[in-house]
């Protein structure tokens, strides 16, 4: 791919945001080694939380994948912070999907699959993740979705 | 102990499966520096899924046990497919496992302890690790146990 | 800081305590390379677990900030094995945070900040962490929270 993962992210419609601020007494993003890690991400766009509630409950899990490709963005504005350009990135390690799931709802590798093949849409080979999914009963704010991603960086 | 990991799971009556494949957008295994982590794996035997449900409810916490040691013995699939032989292994730095759970269970740790024991008979001292241990409400597939493994390779 | 961290917890009215052994098949915390990762850390002090039962149910949500301290206080009690004195870490990496949750409980956070804020009065800014806060419905031994912490140590 000769564009960028910035130059990607535009193209495929999308934008990185400013990134959202920690809803708690800690820090967003920091590296360690080689290796930047995010706190969990919400679905905030500016200060508003978008998507509140449980998948499967009143809310889709279409919902729940546009909550998703919300919470990666800010994962990717938040590691931005640190990395510079993205292109810095060596390969995207690990997602971590958290989705607020109505009871008997088993569908989050659907809902995470937006930001997961988004990921490889903006990074190519070096987009390819391991990836933990679980269904959580309570969240953070209500909120739908939390996701927090580790990246690999070029030495 | 003079044997190989790959020796002692055979004497302790289990084999590495064909590692099963992601049920996503992601990769069931990756490196990053010294250190191999796998995707959540589930109880899956081939293509099928051996134990669903919550235990505590209609699944008992043996059922959880055993649907462990298949969660476990795919992530050690997993592993060598990059460590190569798992004689490679450093150490296992952590497991993390997560049980589907019915309200009102909270042994977690004794249906976990059966992936925790297995590490510690394949590779000795070595198999030794930290361990996170989550009760879920709901999980991807309805899937009985997920567990995602951390090693350390000798460098 | 002139003080070190051990003066700034005896400061601070805390005190820590003898780390608390594993409730099963695994090793309450692991060094690879120049990170400390710990396991799960529950509401112990000494054999006793102080809280248990669900956040929002009936236990108050500063009975939660309560039982995070003393996971926190435990957690720091592991690493020092391994760590030796507390001023050879760099930084608090990520602190894991787990809250037993009632149905509709969705203050998370504010439960963790009692923990986020002590690593900030102990470490100042190499206290400063990224976090992940779920609401966990069921917990091993029905412990109302759980914590794990990584660390980088100074090379």
């Amino acid at each position: 791919m000769s564009q960028t993962p910035e130059e990607r992210i535009q193209e495929l419609g999308h934008s990185l945001p400013t990134p959202p601020q920690a809803v708690g007494s800690y820090i967003p993003v920091t590296q360690f080694g080689n290796i930047i890690v995010t706190s969990g991400q919400l679905p905030f766009i500016g200060s508003e939380l978008m998507f509140k509630g449980k998948i499967g409950d009143h809310l889709h899990e279409d919902d729940g994948s546009n909550a998703a490709t919300i919470c990666l963005m800010n994962a990717l504005a938040q590691i931005k912070t640190i990395s510079g350009d993205l292109s810095n990135i060596k390969q995207i390690v690990r997602l971590e999907g958290y989705v607020h799931s109505a009871p008997g709802f088993d569908r989050q590798p659907y809902v995470l699959n937006a930001a997961s093949q988004l990921l490889t849409d903006i990074f190519g080979e070096k987009g390819q993740h391991t990836r933990v999914a679980l269904g959580i009963s309570e969240m953070p704010l209500n909120a739908a979705v939390q996701i927090a991603l580790w990246v690999e960086l070029s030495s």
